[in-house]
């Protein structure tokens, strides 16, 4: 049986080549940029002025009198009025300033009577209150890198450059087949033997929760045929996750379907706690997670190596690991990692009760996933451990 | 002019209660619970084996002698055979328990000869393997509280008990009104004077962040009635953001505008760099953040503002906030709160370049707004600060 590192190692080297795809700037928030991006006008595309106020040239002024307004400029305006010796022109933020004009002073800085203003700024410069064309970015430099996250100031940063496109390296295509004939769904009469579906309904919040719609939800029965028909109508997706059917009872179908269908195992169980029978294969397109069926089981592994795989293929970290220390002691057995439910506090996080793979009330508040060491028995509070941010 | 903790002050107080909505279980993940859930039965709703094993009664075996397998019962079917002296039936994950027995042996713990097999457990307990009916929860108990937020995990766990629907704060209806007659569109001549509009399409990404999708995005020209119209139009929406024509010039028409819509000013102008021009009004059911236009400034408040009263109308903390240390020194002026796009290092938090408020370099590749006092003006690294996570 392979360890947890090892496990995550042979995901990460059968990962796919992201794919890139062409978006509306409006569509790519929460992608990465699959190009660097340069900017493809100066911004600001003209000097402007940063305030309301009047424009005059600094050189002409004799910095005693007062200055004669001669015209106005309002931003989305043009104004090519020529300023003479102690000349100004109203201006209003973000107006073009006019030709000759390389000063303005804000409004509340002047004393005004009909066409006359008297100024009153004492630390007034040359230049003072105007933003540069190209100040922020010149035409040709770098906007932003390859690899960047998109972000909300990111999209509007590039909308104010007139980009409406960019590259970024595409969603997995993810497909989800559960399997077992205990299953029934909601509203339905539950009969002795059968339980309430619940882990498609899961995993699709699970992707939901990165922005990720999944193509199918299928059920099937514990029917060899059933679930090599469902898995073949899926090849095609980047990512096949099933739960169920994967450890050793004769009831378990799923790996035998899986090598039918033509996808080579790379690893079958995992020293871990839960989701020990965890099943990874590959075809030459698609990664297969197979899942053991118990819902704490299901949705650990969903965070911790499906997870894992979308982050290489969007080339992004959607959940973010953290070091805290432990609030509570805790001892376990040796020779298998646990990820435990955990909500973290003001001073570190502290592990919830109901760890069993087959509760999930825990899991439900649960705003973290704390690994302990495989080899490691006795954790005391205090003891620094590494947390997945799932909530 | 007030300070930016005096204008939080005035939002928090001036939030409509939260409203409450009725969905769809699978609609539900990230909303906040509006109602206290029951678990409405048993979880387990039946003893089950935990394992792949057999099943049979311990009381009834006389600790030395190979059990005969009578039978078997596969998950999602139902048994009723009764075993008798050292008589066991074979079982699989998650099968109900026939009557009578009590306790479960592992597959991999028995040697079976022909339909004998002999137990090689030597832990084995009375009742082990089972997860006895009600061992999650019992029907009656608390399943949720309310004010808890729907994560996968939770959405799971409700299905696994057959809910389908659950009660939650609902999100609000949001409008956005761009002003200027400055803006242009993406893909349109930037003829001299004009500048991409940039302030809806960032602002509605920051709303999308949050699950939100805006009802209205408009852009209207710098005229009052055409300012007038668009916010009369937006008035049945639970918040409304305008940016632009909000500071003291001729043509910042927005607060005039809003008066004549039967506004009422809260506050306008916020000691803070960026975005002093701020103004907040409300009506008898709107909150209405007029924002400078600015980008920076715009998203700024957007964060600080807008964000906070989303979250008090879902109940819910969407952003983040840490107090980190500062990798670097900042010096600033007495009088205004600085709001300066960071990004969060291994040790603590850095202040980016390119702070002006009409720049988004910066804040396009920020994580985060550090947030330094408004009377504080020498910051050293090691200094902690107040970061506000928007990435």
């Amino acid at each position: 049986m392979i360890s947890v590192l090892e496990a995550k190692q042979h995901i990460i080297k059968h990962v796919k080549s992201p794919r890139v795809e062409e978006k509306l700037l409006s569509d790519a928030l929460g992608f990465v940029l699959a190009e660097t991006l340069l900017a493809e006008i100066d911004t600001p595309p003209f000097d402007n002025s940063a305030m309301d106020g009047y424009a005059f040239s600094y050189s002409k002024w004799d910095k005693k009198s007062a200055l004669t307004v001669i015209g106005e400029v309002q931003a989305g305006s043009e104004n090519s009025l020529k300023t003479g010796a102690n000349e100004a022109i109203r201006i209003f933020t973000g107006a073009p300033v006019p030709p000759e004009v390389d000063t303005v002073i804000m409004l509340e800085k002047v004393e005004r009577n009909a066409d006359k203003i008297t100024l009153l700024d004492e630390n007034l410069k040359q230049g003072g209150n105007i933003r540069p064309k190209g100040s922020q970015t010149k035409k040709g430099d770098v906007a932003l890198q390859k690899g960047q996250l998109v972000t909300p100031a990111g999209i509007s940063y590039l909308a104010g450059m007139g980009y409406s496109k960019v590259k970024v390296f595409t969603k997995p295509k993810v497909s989800i087949i559960i399997t077992g004939k205990e299953l029934v769904k909601a509203g339905e009469t539950l009969e002795t033997g059968k339980i309430y579906e619940s882990n498609g309904i899961g995993l699709t919040a699970g992707l939901r929760q990165l922005g990720i719609e999944p193509v199918s939800v299928a059920q099937v029965d514990d029917v060899s045929e059933s679930i090599e028909n469902a898995i073949e109508s899926q090849l095609n997706s980047d990512i096949i996750i099933l739960t169920g059917g994967v450890s050793v009872g004769n009831y378990d179908l799923v790996p035998a379907a899986l090598e039918k269908c033509g996808v080579e195992k790379i690893f079958h169980k995992v020293k871990q706690k839960p989701g020990k029978p965890f099943y990874f294969g590959t075809t030459s397109n698609a990664l297969i997670f197979a899942l053991p069926g118990n819902p704490a089981a299901v949705m650990t592994c969903f965070y911790e190596y499906v997870v894992t795989a979308i982050d290489a293929l969007m080339q992004k970290t959607h959940l973010k690991t953290l070091m805290l220390s432990l609030e509570n002691d805790f001892n376990k057995k040796p020779g298998l990692t646990n990820f435990l439910k955990g909500k973290t506090t003001e001073n570190g996080v502290k592990i919830l009760d109901s760890q069993l793979s087959y509760m999930l009330n825990s899991f439900a508040i649960a705003d973290c996933l704390i690994t302990l060491d495989e080899d490691k028995t006795e954790y005391k509070k205090g003891d620094l451990v590494v947390v997945l941010m799932i909530a």
